[in-house]
C-alpha cells in the first residue's frame, strides 16, 4: 500500500499541528494523512529568520520519513521548499504555492489574507517567482499574531472585514495566508459569498492527486 | 452527505468515458466520482467547431445535475468552461487548467503532449489567458487521432519519444494533453524519469480539495 | 471586384444593425460594407450564454457568404471569434480585439467603457489572452442595458462621467465597449479631450487595410 | 472636407516615396493620401544616427502641414514618433507600431522580415516598449540594403526563404519590416500561404479608421 | 592610466553641471570624473523636443572625447541613449536606467519622484522598454520646474510629501527623477526612512564598476 | 569615516576569498573593501543544501560586523539574501542580482555562464523573482566544479566556447555565473568582443554607489 502524506508543521506549537490535523481530517478517507510537528522549529514562523532556520531541520525530517508518499510543508511562507524538494524522493508541496494554484481554478483574480504586514513582501516575491503575480488582486494583513489568529473569538469578524476589502480590490477568490485559520474557512466563505481556500487543504488535495494517480 | 464529482466527457465516445472512469477509480475511496458521456457531443473533439458546439449541451447537462458537488469538463480544450461556470452553482474544473496548475507544483517548466498539431495554438492562447505561459517549456504534437492514441499499442513509444523532446526543450514535468492516454501515465513517468500529469486526475484531485474542505 | 466587408450583428435587434450601418457609413466610399443581423441571436448579448450560443450561427452565416472579402463580428465580447476564423477563408475581425489594437496606437494606456459590470471579467480575460493587459488603465461599467445605452438621452452624460474616471485611472485613450454607443463617439471625444475609439469603426478600418492592400 | 492623410518618407530617396504612393493607391478612393519626401533625411535610414537625425525635421514638416487629418511616418524604425505626436494636433501613426498591431489581428504569433541584422535589436526594444513582445515568433534579416530590396529581382525568392524560416519559428503572420517591399506583398502572401502585412498600408488603414470615424 | 568618466549635462545650464559635479565628488577618489555642459542643449530638458534635439549634439560630444573611459548622460529622460551607445567605443550609462537598476537592488518595488507630470508617460514607456515595469510602485510629479527644484527652499518639504505618497503606493525605495535634487538626497532618505537613489550617483557607480574592473 | 564594504565568501575555501580580494582590488582606492571567509560554510556551494545551510551563519557574521558600510554576499546563488537584508542595518548586495542588473545597462539581452547544469534552474527561478527573465538570452553550464574553474588552465578556452554559444542564443553581454572566474574576465571580454561582467565587481560597484553617495 501507499505510504502517508506527511504534513509537517514547521513550527513547534502542537496546537497548530492539531489544527492542521483537524483541517485535513476529511481527506483521510482516501489516503492516510499524518501531521507532525517540527520540534526544532520556532514557536511561530513570523520573521525571515524563522523561515530560514527551519530549512535544514525540515530536510532532516524528510530524510527520517522514507515511507512518505508525499510531503506538505504547512507554513504559508513555504520555508525550505527548494531544499525539501532536492532532498525528497517524492513530491513536496508548499501550502502557499498550492493555495495559489488552487485559487487560480476558482476565480480570475485572487486575494490573500496575511497574518502580518511584514510577510506580504515575502509572499509577493514568491508569487513573482511563480510567475503568477499578474493574477493577484491584492494581499492585506490581518495584523494578528499566528497564535492570536488561532484563538481569537474576533478572528472571523476581522477576516470578513479584510476579505471584503480584498473583494473591493478585485478578488474573486480568497486565500487564507496562514495555517491557523482553517476552522474559519467555511464561515468566511459563507459570509463573503466567494470561494475561500485553506492552503493546507489545497496542498493535501494536490498531494492526493499525485499519490492516488 | 455530499453529492458526487461529476466528470463529463464532452464527446459521445463511451470508450473515452470508460477510460476516464478507470483513471479516476483510485479517488472513489474519498468521494463519489461519476463519469458521464455527453451524448450530444461529437465522437471526438478535434476542431474548433467541436469545441464550440458542446458549450450549450454541457451547460444543459450541468443544469440536469443539481446534486453534483463539483464538475470536471474532461476534454483538454476546456470547452464551454466559461458558460459551465456561469451556469453551475458549484465549482467547475477544466482539465487543461487543472493539469497545468498541478504541473506548476511539480516542476519549474512544463511540457505538453498534444494529440494533434492543430490544437496547439488553441492551447497556447489558453495558457496566455491563464497568465502562466512564461513557464511553458514547449508543447509538441503526437500527431495521432484521439481514437488511435487510446488504442494504439505504439502509443507509449511515441509518447516517450515526444516526452524526451519536451525534456530537451526544458520541461521538468509533462502533461498528457488529452483524455485518452491516462493508462500510459505511470509507464511514461517511469520511462522519462519526470513527473507526468494526467489532467483528468489533476482536475478530480482539485475538485476533491474543494468538496472535502 | 472585391466583395463586401460583412459586418455581422450577432444579436437579433435590427436597431443595433441600423446603428452599425450608420457608424460604418463613412467607410463605404472605399469599399462596400454590408451590415447584417444574426436572426438566430438573442435580442442582446449580455450573459456568457448569449456569447456562446451565437458561435455556431455566426459560423453558419459566414459559410453562407462566400462573397465576403472580410468579416467583422460586431459585439464587444468577440463571440465565436475562434470558430469564425476557423470557418472563414478570409480574415475575421472581432471588435474588442480591433478596438484595443487601434487604441494602442492612440495612447499609452487605454480605458474601456463597458455596458455592464458582469462583462468586465470576460473582457479582462480576453485582454490577457491577447497579451496586452499591461497597457490597460482600467475598465468601468456604465451599468446600462444595451438597449438603454442606445436610446437613453442621458447616455452622453453618463459616458462622460465614466470616461473621466478612466482618465483619472490613467487612460490616454478610451474605447466604447459596446456597439450601441457609436453615435456618441465624437461628442464624447470632444467632451473628454482624448481620442475615443468606436470598436466597430476600428474593425472595419482594419478590415479595409486587408481588403484594399 | 477632411484634409489628407500625409505619409512622410523620412528618407530623401524619391523612389521610396513613389513606392509608398503606389502601395497606398487603393486607399485613395476613401480619403486623400499624400506621400511626401523628407528632403533633409538621409538617402536611406539604416543606422541609429539616421533614425535620430530625422526626428526634428519630421516635426518641422508636421508643423508645415496643418491641413493634414493624420500623419504616417513611413520608416519601420518609427523615427521621431514621440516628438511627432507631441507636435501634431492630429493622430500620428508609425508603421512598425501599426504593422505589428494589425498583424496581431491576423494571427497568434507574428514574424518580421527585417532588411538588416543591425536593426533587429532596435525593433525588439520597440516591441518591448509596446508591451507585445510575448507574441513575437521571431525577426530575421534579409541582409539586403533598402535600395537592393526595392530593386533586386531576387528579392521575392529571398523574402520567401526568410518567411519560411519565420513560419518554422512559429509565425502565423508575417510583417514586411521595411517600406521598400510593398510590391512583393501579395506574391509573398501567396507563396507562404499566410497573411503578409505591409506596414505602410496597415498604418494608412488605421489612419483612415480615425479620419473617417 | 584609465581616462575619466565623462558626465554630460545635456542642458546648457551650468548650475546644473555644478550640481552634478558636487554630487559625484565623493567618487573622485577612485576614478577621475569630469562633468561637462552640452552648450548646444536647451536651458532645461522638459519637453519631448528638448529630449530629441540633444541626441546628435550628445553624440558629437562623445566623438570629441576619445579619452573617456565611460560616459554618463545626466538627464532623467536618458536622451539620445541609443545613438550615444552606437557612437561610443566605451560604455554609456543613462541615469534613468542606472537609477532604476540600482533601486532594484535596494527594495522590492520602487517609486519615482518626477519633476513634472508631463514626463511621467515618457518614463513609463522607458521602464516598459527596460522590461522592469512590474516592479514600479508608482511615479508622482513634484510639479516644479528643473530650475525651481534646484533652488527652492521648499523643495525638501515637497519631496518628503511626494515620497510619502509613493511609500503609500507601495514603494520600498525612491528614485530622484531629475538631476537637480541631489543635494536633498541624504535629508530625504533620513526623513522617509527608506533608501533614496540619486540617479547620477547610481550611473557613476555603475560606470566605475566597468572602468575599474 | 565610513566603514568598509565587507565582501563575504560564503564558502570556507580561502583560495576563493583570495580570488575575490584580487578581483575587488581596483576598487580599494575609493573605499575600504574587506573580503572575509565564512568558516562555517561548505568548501564550495553547489547544492541547494549548501545554499540553505549558510543563511544563518551569514546573518551571524553580519551581526558581528556593525562597522560595515555595506555587505556583499559573494556566491552566485545569493544564499541567505533575504535574511541578510532583514538582519543588516546597511545595504546588502547579492552578486547574482548585482551582476544581472549591471548587465542590463550593458546590453539588451544577457547570457550567463554557470558552473554546473544543476544550478541553472535555481538561477532562473531567481531571475523570475527579480522580474527580469524577459531579458535573458540563455544560461549555459561550463560543467566544471568551482575548484576546477578556478584552477584549470583550460578554463578560458571553455569559457570562450560557452560564451560564443550564448552569443548565438542572442546575448549582447555575458555574466560570469560564479566567483571563481574573475581573473578570466578581461581575456574573455577580449576574446568575445562583448562586455563580460564579473558579478562580484558589479556588486562592489553598486555598494560603492550607496556608500559614497
Amino acid at each position: 500500500m501507499t505510504g502517508p502524506i506527511v504534513v509537517i508543521n514547521p513550527n513547534s506549537n502542537p496546537a497548530v499541528t492539531d489544527g492542521l490535523s483537524a483541517a485535513v481530517e476529511p481527506f483521510r478517507a482516501a489516503v492516510p494523512v499524518e501531521c507532525v510537528t517540527l520540534e526544532e522549529g520556532p514557536f511561530g514562523i513570523e520573521s525571515q529568520r524563522d523561515v530560514d532556520q527551519v530549512a535544514l531541520p525540515l530536510a532532516a525530517m524528510i530524510e527520517r520519513r522514507p515511507d512518505a508518499a508525499a510531503f506538505v510543508i504547512a507554513c504559508y511562507s513555504d520555508p525550505g521548499i527548494d531544499l525539501c524538494r532536492a532532498t525528497a524522493k517524492v513530491p513536496v508541496f508548499g501550502i502557499q504555492e498550492s493555495g495559489v494554484l488552487s485559487a487560480l481554478a476558482l476565480g480570475d483574480r485572487f486575494g490573500v489574507l496575511a497574518i502580518a504586514e511584514a510577510s506580504i513582501r515575502r509572499h509577493i516575491r514568491y508569487l513573482r517567482r511563480m510567475g503568477v503575480e499578474g493574477r493577484l488582486a491584492g494581499e492585506r494583513a490581518l495584523n494578528m499574531t499566528v497564535d492570536e489568529s488561532a484563538r481569537s473569538g474576533d478572528a472571523l469578524a476581522r477576516l470578513t472585514e479584510v476579505g471584503r476589502a480584498l473583494i473591493a480590490d478585485g478578488a474573486d477568490v480568497l486565500i487564507l495566508g496562514c495555517t491557523g485559520m482553517s476552522r474559519h474557512r467555511a464561515a468566511l466563505q459563507a459570509a463573503l459569498g466567494r470561494p475561500v481556500v485553506d492552503p493546507t487543504q489545497a496542498a493535501v488535495a494536490m498531494a492526493m492527486g499525485v499519490v492516488l494517480a
